[in-house]
């Protein structure tokens, strides 16, 4: 199964994104400078920034917003309302009252590994790495590493060896 | 008082979705497949998938999300920002890495009772029952079901016993 | 450096709105009733409501929510999906059953002070004030009043003492 390749005539995309085959964009999506990889789909009210890289077969889901620095392998699920962070002392201005331009601070990278799941209403902080087919549980607040295959949850999220994932795929069998 | 009815020409409203009588909806709203009842209003950035029921009289606020599976009873309030979640363990791809359809994993249904209150940023996690005049605090990460007239709050969301309300819609005489 | 003018054509603002010079606004933002001072910068699916007051030199980030009754003071970052709240206990209909309007409950203020800085996805209560050039963790739930130039975090928000920033943009310097 493909997804449909479809998108909105109402969603804002910059000449410069590169956009993959079948790639599916709803309504009210808003990107620029960005990469978007073969066959994945991007919900409502989702916003990719410059320099961010998503790749095939995802699923951004609604009200997400990825930020300039993350980039996302292929096969990653990303669930409703999660954000992505790159500045980790953001301020509106410098100290002269200037507003602060893309010169004036760090921006830290953000890697998703492939396969991994990010439940919706998580907060990914700068800097991280989240490994291949981890899971990372809704309202999660991520503020270091996430090995491959291993679920987190809380605030801050910490890992629940109980529920972890040793070899996989194998959490959907439970379904 | 009934709520002016008023549909924003900004919005995504699908044919097939069943709007009642003096309905209100903000600009940028996204809506298919689902149902809105009567004088309910919707705020701006909303959207309500397919297989959603909202009642009358109810209020959905601004950034909120709604998923297939949710069925809102009659005077819900539903704060900026809340989202719900009908999938436990979402992935982008099946095993095969095609991408997973609705065949791909199993829905699982939430159930908010009439009058119940539901605070901005919530997550209300799949397949529980929040009951009637129950008032979830901002922020809550509800991952069970919630006593009729209960106040819960926190990230697991937990009844507070001290803030119950024992009858009905006596908490608003605070105010 | 000013932030280049622009306000994008997919914005909804009505002709109440009080646009200082230099503002830029993101595609996808609702604006009604509210005032913005010069050289603010709105971005991607941002709603502002009646009575709201953005100072100047402020960058308010995507998917975020301004309510009636908040003021936020020059030089100001809010992150992203930001939740300001200004009803302690909302009800979507009054005891009779009919929708409640601005008539039917206590509208709260909030004040943020110039300087201070908000991360993504906090939720700030209604009636808290934040100081000068206070840090706000991203996801941190604020119940209370936050001190000038401090630092705080978690769900509720509380002082970390040994972040706090004792001479103002101090903490910028370790960038």
């Amino acid at each position: 199964m493909t997804a449909r390749p479809e998108i909105s005539p109402c969603a804002c995309i910059a000449d410069d994104v590169l956009l993959g085959e079948g790639v599916t964009i709803a309504a009210f999506v808003n990107l620029y400078g960005c990469s978007i990889g073969h066959d994945t789909r991007l919900g409502t009210f989702v916003e990719v920034q410059a320099d961010a890289h998503i790749g095939a077969r995802c699923k951004i889901s609604s009200h997400t917003f990825v930020c300039s620095g993350v980039t996302i392998e292929d096969e990653v699920f990303v669930g409703h309302g999660v954000i992505f962070i790159n500045d980790r002392r953001p301020r509106a201005t410098n100290e002269d009252g200037t507003p602060q331009g893309p010169q004036d601070w760090a921006l830290e990278h953000t890697l998703v590994h492939r396969g991994a799941s990010i439940g919706s209403g998580a907060i990914i902080m700068c800097g991280v790495e989240v490994g291949e087919q981890a899971l990372i549980g809704a309202g999660a607040v991520v503020t270091r590493d996430v090995p491959a295959n291993a679920v987190v949850m809380g605030q801050p999220a910490r890992v629940r060896p109980i529920l972890s994932i040793q070899e996989g795929r194998k959490g959907n069998e439970a379904r």
